[in-house]
C-alpha cells in the first residue's frame, strides 16, 4: 500500500463532468490499495474572474484581502470533488488550508510555507477516507487566509506530499508528460519515462512550463518522487526523480528554447572595475530581470562590450534607462528578434563534447550563435529569432532524442 | 459611541458598485462616532451559481460538502467589502466563520448557532477597524463548516450583535423599511417606524418577506433592537423593538395577505376522538404543512366537516393522499383559489372590538369569510382569492393605516 498524493489543475477541474473524472481517478487510485489525497486548482477562470472583481474595487488592493478572495476558488473545487467522490460511493473529506494548518509566512499573495500538521489527515487516510485538499491556499500564525501566488497548487500538492511523506506526487495536467521538446515543432519529439528535478528545473526556466519551477525546487529538496501526467487520457507519464545512473548515460535528455528575451549590447565601455557592475545596476534598479551576459575585451583596446539579455516586454524601458545612465559607452545596440535554445541533460556532467556537437550541428544549417552560456547540465545559445524552429529541430536530429534511449548515442 | 451591526445582502452587494456603496456606508458610521461591524450575504446569484454546480455533480449531495462550496460566496464579498473600505482610507480586516469562532451545531446546510466568539472582533474594533464578517458561515466543534440555510445573514447578523451586546443591528435590503402593507396594492400604505417583534413575525410569516423569520425570533429572545433599511437610499427606515405603550394605543400595525394556501374539506366524517386527527395524520405523513384548521359539528347529525388549508404547491397531492386514506368520509371538497388576510397588530392585545371591525367592513364590500384564525396579535381570514387586493384595501381603509398614528382610531 502506498500514499499518493494527486494534483489535478484548473482544466482538469474545469466543468462537471471534469470534477467526477478526478473522482473516478481517486477512486481508481484507492481501489489499487491506495491512500489517495487529492489536492485541487480552482476550476478553470475562477481565479481570473475572482482577481477581475477584486481589481474591479481597487488596483492598489490590501493583499490580506485579495488571499481571502482568491482562495475561494479552491474552496468550491474542494467540496465538489469531495461531493463527486461520495455521490460514487466512496469516503470523502475535504479541507481548507485552516483546517490542516497549512502554515505559511505572512507574505500575503506569495507566501511561504513553513509547516503542514499531518495528523488530520493520516487519521481520515486510516479510515478509508480519500482526503480532498485546497491547493494554493494556507494560514499563517495569526491565523489570516495566505495563498502560494499564481500556479502555487503544483507546489502545494509536492508540500503536502513530503509531509505526509507519500511515495509520490502524481500531478494531473494537460499533457501526458515532459517531452524531449515541443511536439509542435519536433513531431517525432519523445515523452521522457524520467527527468531528474534539476534538468526539469532548467526545462521549466526556459519555458516549457509543464510544473511550476517551485514545486520542483521543493520536490527536489524533499526527494519527492513527481509523476506528471494527463487528467484525460491514461498513460505513465514523466517521473521526476534524483539523478541515477540510466540518466547520465544520455547525453542530452531536452532541447527548449524561449522567444521572449530580447538583447542589448553596450559597445566601447570603459575597462575599468565597477563599470559592468554600474550598467547592470541601472537594470535592476528599474527591477527589469537580466538573464545571460557577456563581457567581451576588444583586441588592442582599453574599452570592452556588454551584451545582455533582458524579457522582451522591458526592451524597450532598458534602451531608455541605458541612454539616460551615461554609462560612457560608444554605442547602444539591441536586438528584440532573437531566440534562446538550449540543450539540457545530467548526462553533461560526466560526457564532453556535447557543445561541440551543438555548435557543429548548428553551424551546417548556418545558424550563427551570438551568445553562449553553460550550466553543468546545460548549453544555451541565442540565435537569431527566426531560425528557432530550425535550430530545435537539428538539435533533435543531432542528439537522436526521437530515439529509444539505449539506441542513441552516448559520451 | 455605539457599537454597531450592519448587515448587507446579496443585491446590496452584487456589484463592484454596490460594494463600494457598502464600504462608502460602514466609513460613515465610523466617522459619526461609531464602532462598526459589517456581515456580508454573497454576491446576487452567486450562492444559486454554487448550488447549481454542486447540484451538477449529483442532485444527492454530502451536506458537509455543500457548506463547504456555498460557503465561499460571501467568503467573496467579505475580502471585497474590506479592501473596498482600505482604499477608501479606512482600516478593515475580514473574517470567516472559523476566524471569530461563530460556533453552531453539525447540522450541515441549516445548522443552528451556538455560540460566537467576540474577543477578536472587540479588539479590531479597539484599534480603529472595521470588522466585516461573513454572514451565512459558522463551524461546528469539528472545525467543520457550516452554513445557516439560505437567507441565513439576517440571522448572522442579528447574533453577531446579541454577541457583542451591539447597540443596533442595521439590515440593509432594497425595500426602505416595513410598511402597513404592499405599497403595490395600497399606494397610499405607510411605512411603519417602529414595530414589535411579534408583528413583525406575523407580517413575515404571511409573505411579507423583508426579514428571515429567524432572525427576528432571535432579536426577540435578546432584545437586539433592529433597522430595516435601504441599501441605496437614505432614510431612518423601520425600527424593530420591544413593545412600547405608544404601539398599543394602536389597534393595528399591518395589513397582510398570502395567495400561496389552498383550502381542503373533509364533508361527513364519523365525530369520534381520533378522526380528525388520523386525517391530518396523513399530511404529516406525506410532508405537507396544515396552516389553519377548523372542525364543525353538522347541525343534528353525528357527522362533522373537517376544513383546513395546505400550500397550494401540495394541494393535488394532500387530496389524492386523503382519497387513498379511506377516511370514511361521505365526500372532499377543496378550492385552491383562496387567500389568507390578516389584520396585525399588538394593539389587539389590549382591545377588544377588532374582529367586527374587520368583519364588518369585508361585509360592506359583500367579501364572504370563508375561515377564520385569531392569534393574539393578528386575525386571519380565508376569503376568495379574487377579492384579495378589495379586501387588503377595504381593511387598509377600516383600520385608518393611511393616517398618521396620532390621528387613528384607538380602541
Amino acid at each position: 500500500m502506498a500514499l499518493i498524493v494527486q494534483k489535478f489543475g484548473g482544466t482538469s477541474v474545469g466543468t462537471i463532468d471534469r470534477i467526477k473524472n478526478v473522482a473516478s481517478r481517486a477512486l481508481a487510485a484507492q481501489r489499487e490499495g491506495h491512500q489517495v489525497v487529492v489536492t485541487v486548482s480552482a476550476m478553470a477562470g475562477e481565479t481570473n474572474r475572482l482577481v477581475a472583481l477584486m481589481e474591479g474595487v481597487t488596483t492598489n488592493y490590501n493583499r490580506r484581502e485579495y488571499d481571502v478572495v482568491v482562495s475561494a476558488g479552491e474552496q468550491v473545487s474542494t467540496g465538489l470533488v469531495a461531493a463527486a467522490i461520495e455521490a460514487m460511493g466512496g469516503k470523502a473529506r475535504s479541507y481548507q488550508g485552516w483546517q490542516i494548518r497549512f502554515m505559511t509566512d505572512s507574505t500575503f499573495a506569495k507566501a511561504r510555507i513553513r509547516e503542514i500538521e499531518g495528523t488530520r489527515i493520516r487519521r481520515d487516510l486510516a479510515a478509508g477516507c480519500i482526503v480532498v485538499v485546497a491547493g494554493f491556499q494556507g494560514i499563517d500564525d495569526g491565523g489570516n487566509i495566505t495563498t502560494l501566488g499564481r500556479g502555487g497548487s503544483d507546489t502545494s500538492a509536492v508540500a503536502l506530499a513530503a509531509a505526509l511523506k507519500a511515495n509520490r506526487c502524481d500531478i494531473y495536467t494537460d499533457v501526458d508528460g515532459v517531452y524531449t521538446t515541443d511536439p509542435r515543432i519536433v513531431p517525432k519529439a519523445r515523452k521522457l519515462e524520467t527527468i531528474s528535478y534539476d534538468e526539469m528545473l532548467e526545462m521549466a526556466s526556459l519555458g516549457a512550463k509543464v510544473l511550476q519551477t517551485r514545486s520542483v525546487e521543493l520536490a527536489k529538496k524533499y526527494s519527492v518522487p513527481v509523476r506528471v501526467l494527463h487528467s484525460m487520457e491514461e498513460g505513465t507519464g514523466t517521473m521526476l526523480t534524483n539523478e541515477n545512473p540510466e540518466m547520465e548515460k544520455v547525453l542530452v535528455s531536452g532541447i527548449a528554447f524561449n522567444k521572449d528575451e530580447a538583447k542589448i549590447t553596450v559597445l566601447g565601455i570603459p575597462d575599468r572595475p565597477g563599470v559592468a557592475a554600474s550598467i547592470l545596476g541601472t537594470m535592476a534598479d528599474a527591477n527589469i530581470n537580466v538573464d545571460m551576459i557577456i563581457q567581451n575585451m576588444a583586441h588592442g583596446s582599453d574599452t570592452t562590450d556588454l551584451t545582455f539579455t533582458v524579457p522582451k516586454g522591458d526592451y524597450s524601458q532598458a534602451l531608455a534607462v541605458l541612454r539616460d545612465a551615461k554609462t560612457g559607452a560608444r554605442e547602444l545596440a539591441g536586438n528584440p528578434e532573437i531566440a534562446k535554445v538550449s540543450a539540457i541533460g545530467v548526462g553533461m556532467r560526466s560526457h564532453s563534447g556535447v557543445a561541440q556537437r551543438m555548435f557543429k550541428a548548428l553551424a551546417r544549417e548556418g545558424i550563427n550563435i551570438q551568445m553562449i552560456s553553460t550550466s553543468e547540465i546545460k548549453i544555451s545559445v541565442i540565435i537569431d529569432e527566426k531560425y528557432t524552429e530550425l535550430a530545435v529541430r537539428t538539435l533533435h536530429d543531432a542528439f537522436e532524442l526521437h530515439k529509444d534511449i539505449g539506441d542513441r548515442i552516448t559520451g
